[in-house]
């Protein structure tokens, strides 16, 4: 075991394995591919994880990561709106490997057409309600993408790519269903007025718990399943048991009166998203003990400045100062982000590198 | 003027100097000497403003940046309650300078005494009421606390240090004010009780609006303050002009009907904090044109997802793909942790290298 003094991020490969393996479960018996986003683990090491387990396809969020991973895959969807200020660098990506890329404004595809050199693949991003980017699922505008497209030497227009960015903050599984059907009508909709396309679906919560897609779904993409986190648990993607990531902390201060702990850990390990629970923010569930036990949960960070986390003691427990907590994060991406390297086992590996 | 493509962090060395030079123009007629806190910027290059500026002395928040900023200063506080699992970083740091911890526990007292080898100054951190960390100001305890270090080879009792953390969450200049007299009610018990000690105080809020001081306070230790952010400006303590960082962020969509643009800038680049204005989170002010002017302002970021930045339109501009607009960040701390890296002119410089 590691010896740990300060904030410390553990993954669980075995976990991760077995989430890998439950997501692509639920598509056998159907042509759907698993394109996982990468941008949760920003690592070869881990990505080799989802080769062994016959994945061949990624997503990333950004051309810099599409860069990191094209020594690694080729074949990369970048699924962010394409910043046509990057498009040098797509165009020495696409020397190397297959690139496609995500486009929602007319003017972008104007400008790829002008600036590219190589055909390449493109996705229109469509808004089904969350409401962050796309254009909207029942735009008439749809159809001058296409036929942009169409009459382009450099754009394939592959099809749609929409993401249910909804349902992470569903507050039970039958809600995830429900927000899952409702954006399947408007996907539905698309899929009969131009039915030749492929259309890539695939966030995290959906994915964990759907068994059965509709034939016109081509893909999935979702990135967090592979460690969950405390968020993903809340909502009812995973289990505990599943969650394959531990930042563990030394206890700093142990506080009776005010019945708190202090760790050294804070946002800029962590970041700052929360789970709210009995009215009180949760910044990560913690645990002493075994890092991977979940036994004894002793309590919660209920809050987090740059350095410091203060957990709220929900149970009695001998600790010392110098003891060492594990803390299930409630955002394992940004976890990750902000860790920059984790361990696995006792062999550090560090994320974009 | 540097070609920005991508998320860009951007610091004005003119506007640090005077928001400088403003807090110690707070100490004159005193002998209060300014401990600026680096956590804030982390970077030798900004440490030496504060060197041109005749500040000796620096406080820091982790051993980790104790060990970088020990190659340039030779007096740090480690502004945080003493890591034990890091005593032996803290040893040899001691062979090259002077270096001051926190304490705020018996048991991390007794394992000092046990484990250092030359005698070190410790601070004993005080709770005044922001509960974070800390012994209550009026426990019984602290007296114990002075009587080892005096009865100790090891350890010498400099003072008290505390932290208003209260007044970052205030509401208004006068709130501030409110607060730090109230919290100076407390120091000053402590201080007709023990004396004959130094006492540390200093949050960004306080040191920026308090000209005068009382006579038993003689160090204070704000960080903020070098670039400030939106949320001091939004509590009072600073004015939108007096903010020295800008997050350049590419303009990827541009959604008419929805009122909002996609920036390439999300939580990887800014963090999560946010302020509240007209009951919406806002998570920074963005502007258009010359990244420093605060003319045009068209609008905030209402939401952030990973990379993502959604800014809700106020001012209709004639914008265009690819264009940058430059954005005023909630929390510049964390900001700066988040990039890794800044531009000052045309030079890039990385933090903690």
């Amino acid at each position: 075991m590691i010896d740990v003094i300060k904030p410390t991020l553990l993954l669980d490969k075995l976990k991760s394995f077995d989430n890998i393996k439950k997501i692509k479960s639920n598509l056998v018996n159907s042509n759907i591919e698993l394109r996982p986003h990468f941008k949760t683990h920003q690592s070869k090491v881990v990505g080799n994880w989802f080769k062994e387990l016959g994945v061949k396809k990624i997503t990333v969020s950004s051309v810099t990561m599409a860069k990191y991973f094209s020594e690694y895959w080729d074949d990369i969807t970048i699924a962010f709106p394409i910043n046509i200020l990057e498009l040098d660098d797509v165009i020495s990506l696409q020397e190397k490997i297959k690139i496609n890329l995500l486009v929602d404004s007319y003017d972008t595809l104007e400008i790829l057409e002008k600036k590219l050199r190589n055909k390449i693949n493109i996705y229109l991003k469509v808004n089904v309600g969350y409401d962050r980017a796309g254009v909207d699922y029942d735009s008439d505008s749809i159809y001058s993408f296409i036929s942009f497209a169409n009459s382009s030497s450099k754009l394939n227009f592959a099809g749609f790519l929409t993401h249910f960015g909804d349902t992470y903050t569903s507050k039970s599984s039958e809600e995830i269903h429900d927000l899952f059907n409702n954006s399947l009508d408007k996907i539905s909709y698309l899929n009969n007025k131009y039915p030749d396309f492929e259309i890539s679906i695939g966030d995290t919560p959906s994915s964990s718990l759907v068994k059965k897609y509709p034939k016109f779904i081509t893909e999935i993409r979702p990135g967090n399943f592979v460690f969950y986190d405390l968020d993903q648990f809340k909502i009812g993607s995973c289990k505990l048991e599943e969650i394959a990531i531990r930042l563990v902390c030394p206890v700093v201060s142990i506080y009776q009166k005010r019945n708190s702990l202090l760790l050294y850990g804070g946002s800029v390990h962590f970041s700052k998203d929360y789970i709210i629970e009995n009215n009180n923010k949760c910044y990560g569930y913690v645990y002493h003990g075994d890092y991977w036990c979940l036994d004894n949960k002793i309590g919660y960070i209920k809050s987090l400045s740059q350095e410091h986390g203060i957990v709220e003691i929900e149970k009695k427990v001998n600790l010392k100062i110098g003891d060492k907590v594990s803390v299930i994060p409630v955002h394992s991406c940004l976890t990750v982000d902000k860790m920059r390297e984790f361990y696995i086992d006792d062999n550090k590996f560090k994320i974009m590198n």
